[in-house]
């Protein structure tokens, strides 16, 4: 039987109870044949008590030494994990980042795998063992403890199944959590919104990055690159999840696969910049400077000026500001500009890059529903409309609908019928 | 300036404004110009958490998952404290067992130091680094994290020292606890007991074994072997405390430096065993094998029989019984006898192996005050007595008085009075 890694979530494993529960899906699949690798986060707000313990001997605390206590977290729910696992009378060894052979870089809080060694973990795993994972992990050549920024369980859990080249025997990533599967859009918002049977890792990545929070992006990556297949469910039921796989012919009869909205957007413009050679490079230097995460840019030329402007979201808005004059004072020249209150709709979907007429699909809705557009920004396989803020809840309904994504099939027949009419 | 190991307690570093007036004392030593290495074990009652928090999942968790989860507690005191130095404008660096390169034994939960390579940690020092120090845990050749046992932080710091060789230097080991030195009996007990300046390793092992439980003995043990001066005294106040440190003349002055009682003994007795050569060694290996602490044991001869007494706590009685009664169906002969209601009062100095009268001294008093002796076994720098436990603690204060232990300067004067009178 193929090797599974199974990644279990913080809330699943918040207390004794639910790590029961996990222990009891460990079991099942040891008892199916599967040799089994479980990566586990730190229990419930585990993290979260040890970065606010932190702030009570200092506001300012080193990265370095934050990757020292918070990588606790994880050691301590893979000890719990394992004597669950030894309670039931499955043979199971905890381990943590430096035991895995996670080597990392030196960037703590955001380190990023750079190796795997998984020698002794094939070792475990031929002895019979489940290997019981610390999520978020690492270390570094130099010996010191790394983690993996927020999120980093999901990584670690696709590396391992990289490392340990599950896909080719057929295994998988089975991530669990407290959602169960990839859905059409945010269900809170979007009630007629349905689960995705399959996405590809391309479509993941644009969802993710559009704030649609099931798995963070740099697990998905990891994914892609070394064609790990990664299944998303819910750590308490037993329905079959979301698969993330390579993109197939079945996925392209689907222009679009889901929808999202991200509001509390804000666009920042520099107006009348000297439009010289470089002059992007220099600006948006300074924003990565500032930490600022720039989302969708748009240039537009003027003779020799420029302008430049680009969404940031709200609460990144104050550092940008601060950016923003920097960069026109050195540049000697140009005026800032900042609006607040936009919110950006988009579809995605690997078929748009064969299927004709979602844009138009899209336009015609939002139009239709009196939601006005005010910038547009496409990718290969997404759509994105800046709206109004007060009509992000609405445009992200009228999206799905526009490509029938409420309805079992779902976008093929929506999109032919719109594209026909665009 | 010397190195200096300084090692904080649990209960001194319970929390923030406590962890905060321990790195004062670092920061106060740096400042003085020492290197500085401060070990830290875990934040209160983290230990204990941590070990109910595993009872939750399992009732008797694997020793090495054990490890694996309370090493934790020791490494969150660790980079809190690093923060806090920070916060101070110290340069610290916290370091893990493994970091430290603290190679033990494979004994669970109460592994034992075979070495430790301290280059990291020289370096570390030479670049002005305050090296904050993980206690209580080591690693195995094999990769795994192994904790000492209780107090193993205290073994830690002395084995720390020793690695750096301090004592070459002119430095030393400092114990901060919440008492403030070793007394001459337990003040909780004797209201006159004085604070001991100083104290001989053997002297002091002979202490911790009657339950004057200041300092562990295994890491009084490492002192003696590497020779390093050991300190102990108060987190929260300034006073000089006890220095622990090799025999001296002016020690052997003192032929008594300190009195102790172990309450709530129990005797048992394997009366007309026969008496075959190993006989003794097959019956305490049945003991040891039950982990049963074996206290003082005595033998007689009735011919080809013989008689064989010991003391054990009463809380190993239950376990006592059983093991002694399987020994007994093996011998094929034999009686078991448990007497309980008992107490052991001693005195302990290095001066006893060159003054005389000091048993007489001792059993004179106790005789004096109507305290019956039952039993006494004497080392070459302790006299025990068993009496009945109802007389515990009248015969530590009697003991304490008859060699003037309450009294500046101590013993001596007594003794001499006393052994004049002998």
């Amino acid at each position: 039987m193929p090797t599974l890694v199974q990644k279990f979530g913080g809330s699943s494993v918040a207390n004794a109870e639910r790590i029961r529960r996990c222990a009891e899906r460990v079991a099942a699949a040891r008892a199916d044949g599967h040799d089994v690798v479980v990566v586990v986060s730190a229990m419930g707000d585990a993290t979260d008590d040890l970065i606010e313990l932190a702030a009570t001997v200092n506001d300012q605390p080193s990265k370095r030494e934050m990757d020292m206590l918070m990588s606790t977290g994880e050691q301590v729910s893979t000890a719990m994990m394992a004597m669950c696992l030894h309670a039931m009378g499955v043979d199971a060894v905890s381990m943590t980042g430096w035991q895995l052979g996670i080597r990392t870089t030196s960037a703590h809080r955001s380190a990023r795998i750079l190796s795997i060694d998984a020698e002794r973990m094939r070792r475990e795993l031929r002895s019979g063992r489940v290997v019981v994972a610390a999520g978020f992990q690492g270390v570094t050549d130099a010996g010191e403890v790394t983690t993996l920024g927020r999120g980093g369980s999901d990584t670690t859990a696709v590396a391992l199944a990289a490392a340990l080249d599950v896909a080719k025997q057929g295994g998988m990533c089975e991530i669990f959590t407290d959602v169960d599967g990839v859905y059409t859009a945010d269900p809170r918002l979007v009630p007629t919104a349905r689960k995705v049977p399959q996405i590809s890792y391309e479509e993941m990545l644009e969802l993710a990055a559009l704030g649609a929070g099931v798995m963070h992006a740099r697990a998905v990556m990891f994914g892609e690159k070394y064609g790990v297949p990664i299944h998303v469910r819910h750590s308490q039921r037993p329905d079959t999840g979301t698969m993330i796989i390579e993109e197939n012919a079945a996925m392209e009869e689907n222009p679009v696969v889901g929808a999202a909205l991200k509001a509390d957007l804000g666009r920042v413009s520099l107006r009348r910049i000297p439009n010289t050679t470089g002059v992007q490079g220099s600006i948006f230097a300074a924003f990565a400077a500032a930490n600022v995460m720039v989302d969708d840019i748009m240039q537009t030329e003027l003779g020799d000026m420029a302008n430049i402007s680009f969404t940031v979201e709200h609460s990144d808005l104050a550092d940008v500001k601060i950016a923003a004059s920097k960069v026109l004072e050195e540049l000697g020249k140009g005026e800032l500009a900042v609006e607040i209150g936009l919110a950006k709709v988009s579809a995605v979907g690997a078929g748009m890059k064969s299927h004709t007429g979602v844009a138009s699909t899209m336009f015609h809705a939002l139009g239709a529903a009196g939601i006005p557009i005010q910038n547009i920004t496409t990718s290969e396989i997404k759509i994105s409309c800046i709206v109004p803020k007060e009509h992000g809840k609405a445009a992200l309904q009228v999206v799905h609908d526009a490509f029938g994504l409420g309805q079992a099939g779902g976008g093929v027949g929506s999109v032919s019928k719109s594209a026909s009419g665009a």
